[in-house]
């Protein structure tokens, strides 16, 4: 490992990586997906003393104290896999807001790792990478989650079936098209956790899990029907959506556009809507704009599609 | 529709009406699979005059009334739909024995109705068919469910996303082997539902949908390893297992032989486990035996593979 990390030293890599929608409607905690739009840009450079050093190339005040940045305390993770060798010297500008529900803090966290490997000869797996990368969603939310790290990386939709042990997969899916409203609001993914009920009913899970095997199902069969049907969640949108202003007329607004469905982009406050053209696409976003308009609210749209390659080398 | 009825009338119909799996461990409720070994026989006469008439050749002594006969509540409902324009006479061989969990009452309900369609020239669409089958299942059980109806009338492993609207769906799945010890005890069905928890936490429910999307994904990757992973019940099992005798030995030792996973057939009693191919399923047979051996209740084992035609024209 000492000639890898001897080899590596001085060298940069220059990456994007991409937001993410996790908690995919009924698939809470367990489903997420990539986005081609928005992606941080992050630059990462080997140092020789084992610390990592932060830049923000952006307006956001995040914290540049490694043991306090989402970035910062995988790649000190890291470090000490590596035995104290080696540190990392990242500049980050950040794209994707952070609390918009879009993955910002996974995006820095897997980007960080990401790139650190890459720089290594990619001695980590993708399991490490997942597990190191983790450790900045904890900063984050308190939790120790993948659904947006998983995507991020490997790009596409992704299962993750168990966090202990980390178990991940990957989902095929046809070409879809993600619309997405960004309400310039706050919503915390602690309170977004905190109000949801620790207890529910054995027949709304057995719903909840109808719709996750079939939305399983049409992704893997490209069965547009059979996705649109399976978007429906029946436990976690409707406690959390009473945080989102006017989430019940974007989505039936969008539905009404020709969306296959849709909901909360992770704990909020975005929302995002599936399409299966990029006509359709547009039309819900117009929708979208429509009604936040109305609200008086700041807002973002994004019409892409889903990113398949996850993190990807730029420079 | 005269028409067709009046070129059906003395006509008859031999068919095989296979034994299903469902509650297929995390699948509770919405996932099933039809077996090739054991299967009903059924013989369907159309007659005259607008009801049905029941034979039992067997010697379980079900009820004649067709009223009170899970084929016969299915075919009363046809015979309604068609305007009492004809009925039914009906010969059932039973060799899928009552109250084993492996779906008898399933495969009167859809083989009486399947038989049925095909001397009238499969007038009736397989939602139709699903949804006078059953009327069967909620004579027997007191719950209108599809999870062994479905597999039984289409073959493979069966989705069932959602009862209200019906929403079914084939899941392919890769070679697998299936072997079952039946313990002859009675476990009802009612009492199996009632002893259920009606509420459960969020962060089991998280768990069981993990699996069920990794279940489903594994089974159409044919990813064996993955199946494996899946085919977890935190859920149902550790609350039904207590009423199969050695559940808990039968299970280890059933993993300990190979088996790729497996659980409670149904209701129960019956045991399944599934392997990848049939030395192994063997093996599974034998470590099941050794276990019932020793508990001195009497038993039946099948070892067989998943039926991919379902409710199958014999004569």
């Amino acid at each position: 490992m000492l000639d890898v990390i001897e080899k590596a030293k001085g060298r940069s890599v220059t990456i994007q990586s991409p937001g993410t929608v996790a908690n995919l409607v009924c698939g809470f905690d367990i489903l997420g997906l990539a986005l081609n739009d928005p992606c941080d840009v992050m630059t990462v450079k080997l140092i020789d003393r084992p610390e990592v050093i932060i830049h923000n190339v952006d307006d956001y005040n995040l914290p540049t104290d490694p043991q306090k940045n989402v970035a910062g305390v995988p790649l000190l993770d890291m470090i000490e896999r590596l035995g104290n060798q080696v540190g990392f010297d990242v500049t980050i500008e950040k794209r994707i807001k952070p609390g918009s529900g879009l993955g910002s803090s996974a995006a820095s966290a897997a980007g960080g790792v990401v790139a650190a490997n890459h720089l290594l000869g990619n001695i980590f797996s993708q399991n490490d990478l997942v597990q190191m990368a983790m450790l900045g969603e904890r900063l984050a939310s308190g939790v120790k989650h993948a659904d947006n790290i998983a995507p991020c990386i490997t790009g596409g939709v992704t299962l993750i079936r168990s966090i202990l042990p980390l178990d991940i997969t990957g989902i095929s899916s046809p070409p879809l098209y993600v619309t997405i409203v960004h309400p310039q609001i706050e919503v915390r993914t602690e309170d977004a956790r905190q109000i949801l009920r620790k207890q529910i009913l054995l027949k709304d899970a057995i719903k909840q899990w109808g719709n996750i095997a079939g939305l399983v199902a049409g992704l893997m069969k490209g069965d547009y029907e059979l996705i649109g049907r399976s978007l429906e969640d029946v436990l976690i949108e409707p406690v959390r959506s009473i945080l989102i202003p006017a989430f019940a007329e974007v989505k039936a607004k969008s539905l009404e556009a020709g969306a296959l469905g849709g909901g909360i982009s992770g704990s909020g406050p975005s929302i995002f809507m599936l399409s299966k053209d990029e006509v359709t696409a547009l039309a819900v976003e117009s929708a979208m704009k429509e009604v936040y308009t109305q609200t008086g609210i700041a807002y973002y749209t994004y019409v892409t599609t889903i990113n398949k390659e996850g993190v990807k080398i730029i420079g």
